[in-house]
């Protein structure tokens, strides 16, 4: 039987802290029912504490969507909490993510504290949570460099005091996909009532590492999936929601499955990337522009003849039109008759070689030949030649 | 006893060949000297029967290195070879990169021929690049979705044809780092002679697996990696050059060594950008604007504690100057004060405490508040105030 991963976006969170992504109240909102519709299960909306603004843009979206857990982060301090619990009054499933850095580094030098210390304030943030809402998750911030064993204790503490989604982030982005697969195992085997309540992969991509760590974790119990559209968020940023969401789709449908509209992923995309004033790169996975731009002569040759050949995902499952056939100095004769052809010129096999050489030379001078330039030039060789 | 893994750099061919990143000879030339003061091992320099543009800019990049070998694409296609060794004359060290699509659906959508034809093909390859050149690169593309058993008599054959590298691409990235490893780890079994020759691996980032996939390929018996700078190339990308050699350096020092010198990765990263009119992503692992930067309060007060609180590359080792701290709607008190510091404001806690609830309301008015903001900001509370 296939198993739901739910899917919690921290777009509005550690996406929109990020410099430059600010958003005002109403964009906040604009994007958060973009999250809606598609269909993510959790959205943290903000760290109300932080602001006014972002205290005002988190009680709008708990009174404007009525279906994902609208989620709001606090710090293991009892004022960071309320204020949480206060922007969450008017959401019909509010949920009050509290937590505190439980990796030595952490402990020792942002803390100055004692691992002993850590506990007890875990376990007072999460009792003092549980007391404003049902639905309280904690996250031991830097698990991915905490300890095991003490880790274990950790989520143990929290567990026993009320939560009920323990989230742990690799918030450095520090482990390699075993390593988090192993941390994860090691608490389903190790801790107390672990089978009560969710497991939550939280991953950064500092080593490039978040999308294959976050996997790994849900090979080894997660069941719940910390991420952002277009991987934003702090430093080199969160797990892109849309390349686990289509990992899951693609590899391991027999076992998994999300509620994601994948057929949103792209305008999603857009909308975070346009309002965030933050663009995504030209071979960003699943949502770049050319994520599904073919221009090498072999490729194209190969996509003309079958979109399998170099196509895993069908561009319209994730919300692009079609596959784009780019016409550069590297494109072949196949590519040429094909962009030809949808332009009115069947090219015979002799004109074909005509009209190639004339390509080749044309775009050795150019980054790209584009529809307006291909018509120029057949026009020039072909109507000049019949005139 | 460390090992080394050789670095093959497909900027310019892999990368180059993607829409809108065509450059002049010229253009090429200076990123191909770029790549040889970071210290790839490989110059994978292009795909000369493509163009005559691209042959000339093999040709001049052979003539001026002296250090990297020089590899040359081409098809199994008797002309490509020819051509491919014709561009490469002027290489101290030349390498011929040959090859042939080797699974069922390139076998039977691309090629409409038989495993055993194919065979004989890849055995013609290489026997014809060998005439040519010692250094002979055969790719089984699409080996991502080959049949292992099959691809192991690929392998096998084109070993005893005189391959020296067996590139082993997951061209369609199709692969989880799993499935990817066991298929290195069956060919080091299952292949006659493969001791011989050097494992390499070829990974695109469809479903953003690229990185863990080449270092997966490391842990079975991958000695060469191919990448690009930023992760450019075909669709959404190769596996990014920078990813891969900061996680042999920060997770495997002790059992793998590249000679990249990495304070060179930023500049190479911006010259290949700037040269391309590529923009890389703020939030891309260690070349992006932001990989280095903090904005929410509790990453600002967690760095300026201590700076691994929050980082786990120390920034200089890649090229970067420092750490940055933005202040945004997000920061807290601790990144004021340490911002406000920097331009001569030291504040005491009662100031502080006056600086920061004007600083909130501002910050919530802008995207980010920057040096400029901040000096008129404080300029006004506390110059006026004396005034």
């Amino acid at each position: 039987m296939s198993k739901k991963i739910e899917i919690f976006d921290t777009t509005l969170r550690d996406g929109e802290q990020v410099p430059g992504c600010k958003l005002n109240h109403k964009e906040k909102l604009k994007v958060a029912l973009g999250l809606q519709s598609l269909g993510v299960d959790v959205i943290e909306a903000g760290f109300p504490i932080s602001s006014p603004g972002d205290f005002k843009a988190i009680e709008m979206i708990c009174k404007e969507l009525r279906e994902p857990v609208i989620c709001a982060l606090s710090r293991s301090v009892e004022k960071d909490i309320k204020v949480a619990a206060e922007s969450l009054t008017y959401a019909k499933r509010p949920r009050i993510h509290t937590g505190i850095g439980t990796s030595e580094q952490h402990i020792k030098y942002k803390f100055q504290s004692t691992p002993e210390k850590i506990i007890e304030r875990a376990i007072a943030a999460t009792s003092c949570a549980k007391r404003f809402v049902e639905d309280v998750e904690f996250y031991a911030e830097d698990a991915g460099r905490t300890d095991n064993a003490y880790l274990a204790r950790v989520i143990e503490a929290v567990v026993a005091a009320g939560a009920t989604v323990v989230n742990i982030p690799d918030t450095t982005g520090y482990c390699l996909p075993d390593e988090y697969g192993q941390k994860i195992a090691y608490l389903k085997e190790n801790v107390k009532g672990i089978h009560k309540v969710t497991i939550s992969a939280h991953c950064h991509n500092d080593l490039g590492l978040a999308t294959a760590n976050s996997i790994a974790g849900v090979m080894h119990g997660v069941t719940q999936i910390e991420c952002t559209l277009n991987g934003i968020g702090e430093r080199a940023g969160n797990t892109s929601l849309e390349e686990v969401v289509m990992i899951l789709k693609q590899k391991y449908r027999d076992h998994f499955y999300t509620d994601i509209n994948t057929k949103l992923l792209n305008p999603l995309s857009r909308l975070v990337s346009e309002s965030m004033s933050m663009p995504v790169q030209a071979n960003k996975a699943i949502v770049g522009v050319n994520a599904f731009a073919h221009s090498s002569g072999i490729h194209q040759d190969g996509v003309i003849k079958s979109r399998e050949n170099y196509e895993i995902i069908d561009p319209l499952e994730v919300g692009v039109d079609k596959s784009y056939i780019v016409l550069t100095a590297r494109s072949g004769r196949a590519a040429l008759a094909f962009r030809s052809k949808e332009i009115g010129y069947d090219l015979a096999k002799d004109e074909l070689d005509i009209a190639y050489e004339h390509f080749i030379s044309l775009a050795d001078t150019k980054k790209e030949v584009d529809e307006h330039d291909l018509q120029k030039m057949l026009d020039a060789i072909f109507v000049s030649n019949i005139c």
